[in-house]
C-alpha cells in the first residue's frame, strides 16, 4: 500500500545540502503539504510514495531553495540610480530620496521586483533589513516566500519613524503582529553601531531577546567603521555590540569585512551568523571578508546580495560563485571554499546563519519544502564529468547561471512553473516600477541644478546629520558668564576663541535639504590676539525639524561639508544664491561637564552687522526625546546658574536676526 | 533616393562606444555587406537608407558586439572535470589528460562549443591561444566569429608539436594560411617566459615581425613567476621579455597580474594590449591586476575569460562585472572603473588591446558590422532610471546577464537571431562532446588507483618536466677521472658527496607518466665522511622519451616530487609496486662549466647490489634538438678528456642495470 503525498519529484540529481551531502544521481522528493516527506533513489521513492502530480527532472537538479542571507529589497527601485560613486556621496544623493519616495506603497511595489527576481533566480529565502517591514512582510507572505523580515532601527529620521524609539515601538507591534507566521520570520533591526547609541542597541537586544527573535544588523562592513570604533569606543566592533547585549541574541551579522580573530571567535561562540555580501564589497571598495578563516573557525557564514543599489542585481548564483573565487585570492589559496563548500553557504549555510535551519536550507524529511529545480542543458554547462562525486557542485557554483533555474517551490508550494511566475503578476509590477522611476527621474533632474548638485560636482561632500538640544538667550553682563564659567560648578573640558566670517547664500529651490550654503572663515585667535590658524570651509545647510522644549529647542537638519579652496566671488558666481548674508562674529566657545552631560557653550559677539550685547548658546547632541527632555531640564538649569531668563531665548538663527535689524 | 543597405537595425538604444561615446536612445544602425554604413538617430537614418531586412529593435540595446581578449577554448571540452585545487596538482591532472586527447577532432569539437557559448552571451571576437590552432582557425570561420588565433610555442612536449622548434614550423604555416582571411587574424603565442628559453621567444618575435602578426603570451600571472623572473633574470617578467624582442612585436600580454610601474610603462610605449582575466586570476588565487593603474597610465586593456577550465564559462557579462568590481576594492576607490569604462574595456578596448580595433569594438561607419542586441525586460534589471546619461551602461554592466543577449551579427552576417544558433548545429555539439566526456571519465576512473592520483592524495606533490642530453660511462680507473676534474680545463662551480639509498618500486599500469616511485635517501657526506644531513623524497617518474645522439641520448622525462615523510615500509604497503628493486649508491658530484656551457658531473659507486668499478655520468638540460646535438659534441670531447670510450656507454639506468645482473 503506498503512502500518499502531493508531488513527487522523480528522477533527477537530488543535491540534499544534508549533513552527509548526500546525493541521488537518480533522485526523488516527495512532498505532502508544506513538507518534505522523503528523499532518496527514485527506485525506492516510487515503491513508497504516490502523489496527484509527479514531475520528472531527468537531466534535472533538485537543490533546496537558495538562501539570500541579506538585503534591502526595496532597494530594487533604486536599482542603478546612481553608481560608481564614493559611499558619502552617493548616501548624499540616496538618503533625500528616501525620504521623498520611501512609503508602504513603494516598499510592497519593491518587494514585488525582488521577490520575483529572486524566485527567478532560485531563491526561496532572504534576509531582509529596510523600513515598512510590515507591508514587506504582508507582501512576502502573499508571494509565498520564507523570509527574515528585520524592522530598521536607527538614531536618524527614517522614512516610517522620526525617532530610534518610534522605531522600537513598531519593531515591537511587528514581531507581535508576525511572529507566529509560517514564513516570514520577524527580528528586531538595529542599523549598525555607529548609527545607534549604547541605549539603543540595549533596547533593540531587550527586545530580541524578550520575543526570542533574531537581531539583524550591520557589523564591520569598513575599514573606516572598524577604525573608528577603535577610537570611539576603544574596542572593536564585536566587542562594542558584544557589551551593549547584542551576542546575547540570535544574531545576524551582515558584511564583517573587517574583523580580527577574537572578534570572529566572538561571533562563534556567540552562535551568531555571519552574512557576507561580496559584490556590494567590492563594489562600494569596502573590502574582502576573511571567509576562509571564518569557516575554519567553525563560524555559520551565509551569503547575501545585499540591497539592489549597490549590487546591482539580486543573483544568487552569481553572490555565490563570486564568494567562491574571492575567497581563495583573500586566502592566497585554491582550495579554500570549495564548489561543495559554497553551495552550502549559499543553503543550509545561510539558514544557519538566520537561525532557521531547523526549516530550510537542505533536503531532508520533515524540513519545509523549499527547493528550485534546475536545468542543466545550457551549452555554458556542457560536457557533464562525472569521473567524481563534487563534479555537480563545480558545475552548479562555476558555471551555472540563474537563467538556469526552471522551478521554484516553497513551503510546499510552487511559486514558479517553467520559467512563469505563479505569484506575481510581472507585467504589472514592471509597469508600476517604470512610473516610480519616472517620478524619481523628475525628481533628480529637478535637483540636477540644485546647491547640492552643485557642491558635489566642485567638491564633493561629506554628509553629516545632527540632533541638538539648544537654547540662544541675550546677555547684557559678559563678566557674569565669565565668572560662572571660572567658578567650579563646571567642568571645562576645553576653550577656544574664534573669529568667524561667515556668508550664507539663500536659495529658494523647495529642497529641503539645501535651504542655505554658508561659507566660513573660522580664523583660530591665541592668548595675545593673534590669528594662529584659518580654516575655510562650505556647509551645505538643511532646514531644520524643530521640536520645542520647555525652554530649548530641538533641532534636527542635514550638513554636507566640503573644504573651500576658492574665492567667495567664486562660489557666489557659482552657486547664484538668491540672496547673501554676511554674518561675522567673535565667539568664545567652551566645552564643559554639567551633571555628567557634555555641553557646548559659546558665547558670541556679531560684529559685522553688529548687534548690541552677547548671545549665550548652550548645545548638546542627543538622539532621542526622553533624553532631549532631560537634556532641556539642565539647560534650564544652567542658564539659572548663569542668571539668564530662558523666556528671553531667542528663535531665529544670526542671519535672520541681522536681516530682522535691517529691515 | 534612399540608399541601399542589407539590414537596418531601428527604435533601439544604440550605445556606439566610439571615442565620443555617443549614444542614440532612438538610435538605427544601417549594415551593407559586411561594413557598418551608418549610425545614428532613428529618423536621420530611415529618411537615408532602406534595406531588405529591417528589425524594430525597440526597448532593446544595440552594442558592440564583446570582445574576449583571453581564452583557450577548446578547454571547454574540459570544463569543471577539476576545480578548489593548487595550480601544480591541477596541472598533473591535467596535462597527462591533454596529452592523451587534445587532437585536432578534440580542438574543433571544443571550438563549436566554446564559440556557441560565446555568441550566446554577445561576444563576436575573441583571441585565442591553444594547440592545433589551424583546426580552430577552419572552425571559427566556417561558425563566423572574429578572432586572434596564437598557435602554441613552448619548449615542453605539446599534443601538436613535440619541440619548440616544431611548433615554430607549424606557427609559420599557420600564419601564411590564415593571414589575409576576413575574420581570422593569426598569431604566434609563445606560452610564457618560464616555458620558453631566450632563444625560442627571439624566434617567436621575428616570425611575427615578419609576417607583421600580433604575438600573445601570458605575462606576469602568479607572484611566483614575478619572483622567479627576479631571480633567474635578475628583471622583471617585462623588461625580460623586451630583451628578448616581444615588446616590438604587436604584443597582446595576458595576465599581467604582477606588474610594477615601470613594466605598465614598458608596455605602454610598446603598445602592447593587455588582457585582463580576473575570474581565472582569483580562482586559481592569482591575485587581482592593478587595472585602475594601467587604465591611468593610458594602456590599452581588453577583458578575457580565460580558458574554461579555470574560469569555468566564457561569460563575458559576468567577466567584465567582475573587473569592475574588483577595480574598485584593488584601487580601495569606488569610482575606479565606471560602467562606461568597463564595458569600454570589454569592447572597443579588448578591441584595442588584440591591435583589431580598426575593425571591430565599436559601432562606427566603415567598420565591420558585429554587434549584439540586448533585451533589457528582464525583472532584474527594472526599473530603469533615465536622468543621466551613463545610466544604461550600469544596466549593462551591473544587472544585465548573458541570457539577455537576443542577437549577435559578426561581419555583417548573422550568428544569432532570437536566442537560436544559425551556424552552430549546438545538439550535435552538445552530444559528441558528452561523448568525450564520457571517454575522460573513463580514464581517469582508470587512473584513480594509479600510483600518481595516490602520490597526490598522500602528499600533495610538485611538478617538474625535464630535457636532458646525457651519457654514462663505466670507469675503470676513477683517479685518472678524479686528475682531469682537478686539472684546469674544467671550470668547478660546486663538489658535493652523497651516499644515495634509493627503492625503485615499478608499476605497470600503462600510465607513461607513473612508471616508477622512486623513494630516495639522501645522506650528504662531509670532508670527514660524517653525515651531515639527511633528505627523504618521492619521485614518481614518467617514462623516459629518448633522442638518440652520436655519443649521448636526449631525455625528455615528467616527474612528480613529494617529501617522504612516512617509513618505506608504509610507502612499499600503500603503493603495493609490481617490482620493487633497491639500489644504495656513493656518489661525487660535481658542477662544471666547460666550453661556457654548465654540466652536471656525478662519478658514482654501486654499493648495494655492489657492482665493479665506478660509473661516470655527465648531463646538461636542454630544450631543443639543436642545443642537444650541440651539448652531445661537448660530451664526446669531454668523455675524451677523461680518457673513456663514448662506444661503451650504458643505455639503461641503475635499476635495470642490477637487475640485469641479478637474473
Amino acid at each position: 500500500m503506498l503512502k500518499k503525498a502531493d508531488v513527487l519529484l522523480t528522477g533527477g540529481t537530488v543535491v540534499t545540502m544534508d549533513d552527509s551531502y548526500r546525493l541521488y544521481t537518480d533522485g526523488a522528493v516527495a512532498i505532502a503539504g508544506d513538507l518534505i516527506v522523503a528523499v532518496g533513489p527514485t527506485a525506492v521513492i516510487t515503491q513508497t510514495y504516490t502523489a496527484s502530480e509527479t514531475i520528472n527532472c531527468q537531466g534535472k537538479v533538485i537543490m533546496p531553495g537558495l538562501v539570500n542571507a541579506h538585503t534591502h529589497i526595496p532597494m530594487t527601485l533604486l536599482r542603478g540610480l546612481n553608481d560608481d560613486l564614493r559611499l558619502d556621496v552617493w548616501l548624499g544623493y540616496l538618503m533625500p530620496l528616501e525620504r521623498e519616495f520611501v512609503t508602504p506603497a513603494f516598499v510592497k511595489l519593491g518587494t514585488q521586483i525582488a521577490c520575483a527576481e529572486m524566485i527567478r533566480s532560485g531563491v526561496t529565502s532572504f534576509a531582509d533589513m529596510y523600513y515598512f517591514e510590515d507591508e514587506i512582510a504582508a507582501e512576502t507572505a502573499v508571494i509565498g516566500m520564507r523570509a527574515l523580515l528585520g524592522q530598521t532601527v536607527l538614531i536618524f529620521p527614517a522614512p516610517d519613524a522620526a525617532t530610534y524609539e518610534d522605531a522600537l515601538v513598531l519593531c515591537r507591534r511587528f514581531i507581535e503582529k508576525w511572529r507566529d507566521h509560517p514564513l516570514i520570520q520577524p527580528a528586531v533591526a538595529p542599523h549598525a553601531w555607529y548609527t545607534g547609541t549604547p541605549e539603543m542597541n540595549r533596547a533593540c537586544a531587550d527586545l530580541a531577546r524578550a520575543y526570542d527573535v533574531p537581531l539583524h544588523t550591520h557589523v564591520s562592513e569598513t575599514a573606516f567603521e572598524a577604525q573608528n570604533s577603535l577610537e570611539q569606543n576603544h574596542m572593536p566592533v564585536v566587542n562594542w555590540i558584544g557589551k551593549n547585549g547584542l551576542l546575547e541574541t540570535k544574531l545576524l551579522a551582515a558584511h564583517c569585512v573587517h574583523l580580527d580573530e577574537g572578534e570572529m571567535f566572538a561571533l562563534k561562540e556567540a552562535g551568531a551568523g555571519v552574512a557576507h555580501c561580496p559584490t556590494s564589497n567590492l563594489k562600494l571598495s569596502s573590502g574582502i571578508a576573511a571567509i576562509g578563516q571564518m569557516l575554519s573557525l567553525g563560524l555559520n557564514v551565509g551569503v547575501g546580495t545585499d540591497g539592489p543599489a549597490s549590487n546591482n542585481d539580486l543573483d544568487m548564483f552569481e553572490e555565490v560563485r563570486l564568494a567562491a573565487l574571492l575567497a581563495k585570492t583573500k586566502s592566497n589559496d585554491p582550495t579554500v571554499l570549495p564548489a561543495r563548500q559554497a553551495l552550502e553557504l549559499a543553503t543550509i549555510g545561510g539558514a544557519r546563519a538566520m537561525h532557521m535551519a531547523d526549516k530550510t536550507g537542505s533536503l531532508e524529511a520533515g524540513k519545509r519544502a523549499d527547493l528550485a529545480i534546475v536545468e542543466m542543458e545550457g551549452i555554458h554547462n556542457q560536457p557533464q564529468f562525472n569521473n567524481h562525486a563534487d563534479a555537480v557542485y563545480s558545475r552548479l557554483i562555476y558555471a551555472a547561471k540563474s537563467s538556469d533555474v526552471a522551478d521554484v517551490m516553497c513551503n510546499g508550494r510552487w511559486l514558479m512553473r517553467d520559467r512563469t511566475l505563479l505569484t506575481i503578476d510581472e507585467a504589472a509590477a514592471k509597469q508600476a516600477a517604470a512610473q516610480v522611476a519616472a517620478d524619481i527621474d523628475a525628481f533628480v533632474l529637478e535637483r540636477e541644478a540644485s546647491p547640492y548638485n552643485k557642491l558635489v560636482l566642485l567638491a564633493g561632500v561629506e554628509r553629516q546629520e545632527s540632533f541638538e538640544i539648544q537654547v540662544k538667550v541675550p546677555v547684557a553682563d559678559k563678566d557674569n558668564v565669565l565668572r560662572v564659567l571660572a567658578g567650579d560648578q563646571l567642568e571645562i573640558t576645553k576653550a577656544s576663541h574664534y573669529r568667524e566670517y561667515d556668508t550664507y547664500f539663500m536659495f529658494e529651490n523647495g529642497d529641503p535639504d539645501a535651504a542655505r550654503l554658508r561659507y566660513r572663515e573660522d580664523e583660530f585667535v591665541g592668548d595675545n590676539d593673534e590669528t594662529y590658524q584659518v580654516r575655510t570651509r562650505l556647509t551645505l545647510i538643511g532646514e531644520e525639524e524643530r521640536s520645542e522644549f520647555q525652554t530649548a529647542v530641538m533641532l534636527s537638519r542635514s550638513r554636507f561639508l566640503a573644504t573651500a579652496d576658492r574665492s567667495l566671488r567664486f562660489y557666489s558666481e557659482y552657486f547664484a544664491p538668491a540672496r547673501q548674508v554676511a554674518v561675522s562674529k567673535d565667539r568664545l566657545r567652551w566645552r564643559v561637564v554639567y551633571q555628567e552631560t557634555d555641553f557646548a557653550i559659546n558665547l558670541d559677539k556679531l560684529t559685522s552687522p553688529e548687534l548690541p550685547g552677547y548671545f549665550l548658546e548652550i548645545k548638546s547632541r542627543t538622539w532621542s526625546r526622553t533624553d532631549a527632555a532631560r537634556k532641556a531640564g539642565i539647560i534650564t538649569e544652567l542658564l539659572q546658574l548663569f542668571g539668564l531668563d530662558p523666556l528671553t531665548a531667542e528663535r531665529d538663527d544670526y542671519p535672520e536676526m541681522v536681516t530682522a535689524v535691517r529691515s
